[in-house]
């Protein structure tokens, strides 16, 4: 179907909205009025400007207030709507979006607000326009979707439809099965939004907190699925008020977008892009240094042995057990970066072509296979945070196997118990938090979690992770208390161990600087949970922290930080599914003191 | 009353939150226990550094899910709740918060809560501790704080008394004169917190949108009095969770927060401050800047002449009608700042020397006299973002007149008509708009008026003016969408006329740069209203932006900004209260093109 997106969705000036949507591949623009209003540009130079884009007008919005109401007041809208039907002559744009009234003069008499949306569409006829009649959720008297369809029903006009908004309907619970009763061709616009679900009065949840669809709660390809069986053809387009895509860049914001109605239509059953290809494990992280003399102690420390060096670049490969880590010396990668920083994440897939396919459908940036020309051709997507998930098939007959570019070094195996990366934490820009999370979700296959909060002295930190259905690939996102916070982004690798106090044991050993857990902490574990007698003073002794679910145990530590990046060591048992959230504020104070 | 403050309401390190609330005067200070478990110090070393800064602590929190539950659970909540006791034993701490249960295990039974609570107390009494049952809005069972007493008086024990917390009281609706009811030394614990009315969840609002008395809209001096009226006299403790503090400076929200109480106390009628001195209009606007010739050439377009300069000092005095600019390039004020921009601002107090002496009272900076031996001595006090203000009786008898300093210039007397400052609007930093807006009504004696947001391209921003009752001081406070936006905060001076047609073509005749008005706005302005004819191809054609109310009309524009400031030309008639706010998505968007 076509694709739109309301311009209130963007930010900057009114071109700026346009050039970024037609760069991102819409076909068409609804013009919201103060958008208008605010552009130094003549309607007829707006005009010209979509035009030249490649954007058609879908949609001018809103009208408001205009029915159901004493005749007086309604000859002051009338007059007021051909003021607006002249100017949409101009703007060359069709169709008027008309909200249900919030008006305290508005009267509870649907038969008078049939009558006066007749002679509204009258009026609109005569510019060749449509009226649109949508149901705010708090409409003064209409606020339901067939509540505004029985009154367009009875108007009975050619130029009178509805408008179905998804955040209006869903938000308010409302069935959209219902939709299937209304003509198709009376469906006039599908505005979309998705929304999570907060227990927030409706209009200030409509009004800061929507999102593209597939970064909320809501059934919005139910919801389209509904639209479309009912036979409507028009744009699927986007309109969303949301106070943090106010402020980011309007480009990432429309590609986001794109990507979000591209996730859409595959949900609703429209299209079928590639379909998504579910990573099985972590082949590698890497991670970014001028000096591998920075990192490499802690490496060793935690067990790690330099196993390899690749044939063409200044790139070791550092293993234990199934865990590898790509130590990278090529400077220009991380120069913008704190120095360590992780830079890129291998993720084994049973299909790299089809799962770099699918990246592609979905607008990820497909990054060129910058590896020498004997090295194997590794496809590769940028994530919106700049870390590069590249799609491996390690050891695997038929694939490119990136493994070959290295040669064997000379080491002594060994180990502290370390048998694969259990996770990978990535702090996020400020701006780019749902963006990521679908991102993550669509493009990589991973099954997001719920978001939490955790308190760091200086804000709270947002969380969420996303995995693959067993748990073998699991990326923790995070994002700070305020967009200041980005320059320094912490970043975590989480080994994991079938017995984390051995392991401790011999990381401590062998010198690595763990970050130290307050003896506070114990005492309140004590308090809250029993142990087997000195299993506490293990953990104390250790800086070892502690949790359970009703499922199993988890237990974790961290070294310190050196650039931006630190290391954790953990234990799950039992079918723990968490991430230790209870010893986040613990863990974070610590890193503050 | 004593004062106390509870460590969540401040950000950073436990040890930099017991700083900031000893620094800011604070008696006592209420331990929240994730501060405790996330600190380096021992149990002993924290009630040291507590009572090293004179500090006392005076509730240790909280206690959750005990009551009312099988008797295996509570046996192990009794284990829980012993080692607190020790834990609090160790930090010299005799109360501690229990909130009623939100567990799922908690049952519907007020008999069984009452003797689990008096079988805590007997334990607790052994450790010489009370407990302080407090009823959280969200509760299971027990939500209300009468509910809470009720169980306190079945359960009688001389141990047990209730935490009364105004958030939780006042958030849920409930008259505080059920108070009057409750023995005052059964009143364990008072909680003070204001908020801002939301239709929001009530645990979400407690969680991230409390704030400090009289920066919210509840009644906490009213609750207030009841407990004190009820005998009560353990300290006022502010317990506030709020996401700005939580990022903000320690020692300015310590400052911020004693503000509150001791203006709490005054509405409460406990203590008899030095009484407010509302101010009756503007001496003064003073700007800064490095090189006049940035800003003269738009005071002479403006209307203003040069008549005066000080005698000791790089200040000019500016004049027209009763509007006074004074232009200072003294380069170490503005040297921080954008050039130029203002810095200070004088208003006409019928007490100045009582002004000053409240200021004090309610902890603002009170700036030395750095005026010259033979200037007049102006108190004068430093507002959260740094503007001073001046506290002047021009040209009143009595009082030191800082128009002496001033030798007159010679100057043509002419003018476009201007006849005084209507309202000065001054950004404020990111984390600091509630610290400002009860400044300006407690230390200045302004009446804040209700907050509003407006649309920038960018982001919304959040504006709230305060005023004096007649009208004829104003100012409009705003912030920024995010912090990032703190580098270069606009600032602006808003100049009556009562011709603005007049005035506008002289300005524009004598060189003054208006913003344009995009020609949009005037379409829309032709649906929205009917004119006399001419009148809006006049606004259309000088570049005037129109709004009305229900009292009357406003007509204003805007100057072109220069450094970080501009100034608006405005006419009000017939009682037109506000400040355009309908205008303000044209102007910003104007000021971004």
């Amino acid at each position: 179907m076509r694709t739109s997106i309301a311009t209130v969705s963007l930010s900057g000036p009114l071109t700026e909205k346009l050039t970024a949507a037609a760069r991102a591949g819409f076909d068409g623009v609804e013009i919201f009025e103060n958008d208008l209003i605010g552009s130094p540009l003549a309607p007829e130079e707006i005009r010209e400007r979509t035009a030249d884009l490649g954007l058609s007008i879908d949609l001018y919005q809103p009208m408001r207030d205009i029915e159901a109401v004493p005749d007086d007041v309604f000859a002051r809208n009338l007059r007021r709507a051909e003021h607006k039907f002249r100017l949409m002559r101009r703007l060359g744009v069709d169709t008027v979006l008309v909200c249900s009234s919030v008006s305290p003069q508005a009267l509870d008499d649907d038969a008078l607000a049939a009558e006066q949306l007749r002679r509204l569409a009258d009026l609109a006829q005569e510019y060749g326009i449509r009226i649109a009649y949508e149901a705010l959720a708090w409409g003064r008297h209409v606020s339901t979707y067939d509540h505004a369809w029985r009154i367009v029903e009875t108007a009975d006009h050619p130029a009178l439809g509805v408008c179905l908004d998804s955040f209006h309907i869903l938000a308010r619970g409302s069935d959209p099965a219902g939709i299937a009763d209304i003509p198709g061709e009376k469906i006039f616009f599908l505005q979309l939004a998705d929304a999570p679900l907060m227990a927030l009065d409706v209009l200030q949840w409509s009004r800061h907190y929507r999102c593209f669809p597939g970064q909320g709660d809501l059934d919005v390809a139910g919801l389209v699925r509904a639209a479309v069986r009912a036979g409507y053809r028009g744009p699927l387009s986007l309109e969303v008020f949301n106070d943090v895509f106010r402020q980011a860049d309007a480009g990432r914001t429309a590609v986001d977008a794109q990507r979000s109605l591209a996730l859409l239509q595959e949900s609703a059953g429209l299209t079928a892009p590639p379909a998504p290809v579910v990573p099985t494990g972590f082949a590698f992280v890497e991670i970014a240094t001028a000096d591998t003399a920075r990192i490499t102690p802690l490496l060793s420390a935690l067990g790690f042995s330099r196993t390899a060096r690749h044939s063409g670049k200044p790139v070791d490969l550092w293993e234990q057990g199934e865990a590898r880590i790509l130590l990278n010396t090529d400077t220009d990668t991380g120069s913008h970066r704190p120095d360590p920083s992780l830079t890129a994440v291998g993720l084994e897939n049973p299909d790299p072509a089809a799962a770099s396919a699918r990246a592609e459908s979905l607008l990820a940036p497909v990054l060129p296979r910058r590896r020498a020309p004997r090295d194997a051709p590794l496809d590769a997507v940028a994530a919106p945070d700049g870390t590069e998930f590249f799609f491996c098939a390690t050891g695997r007959p038929g694939h490119p196997g990136w493994t070959g570019d290295f040669a064997p070094a000379p080491h002594t195996p060994g180990g502290i118990g370390v048998t694969r990366i259990d996770h990978v934490a990535l702090t996020q820009p400020w701006h780019q938090f749902d963006e990521a999370a679908l991102f993550h979700r669509s493009v990589l296959g991973l099954r997001p979690h719920a978001s939490i909060d955790l308190a760091d002295p200086y804000g709270l930190l947002r969380s969420r992770a996303a995995s693959n259905p067993e748990g073998t690939v699991r990326i923790a996102l995070g994002v700070g208390a305020s967009p200041t916070d980005d320059s320094a982004r912490p970043q975590h690798v989480a080994l994991a161990t079938g017995d984390l106090v051995t392991s401790v044991r011999r990381a401590r050993a062998a010198g690595a600087r763990l970050l130290p857990v307050p003896a506070n902490y114990y005492d309140d574990l004590a308090a809250r949970h029993e142990f087997a007698p000195g299993e506490l003073e293990t953990y104390r002794e250790l800086g070892i922290l502690y949790d359970r679910d009703e499922k199993g145990e988890f237990r974790h530590c961290y070294t310190v930080t050196t650039g931006s990046l630190f290391f954790e060591l953990v234990e799950r048992t039992g079918g723990y599914d968490g991430y230790g959230a209870q010893n986040a504020p613990v863990r974070l104070a610590a890193q503050r003191t």
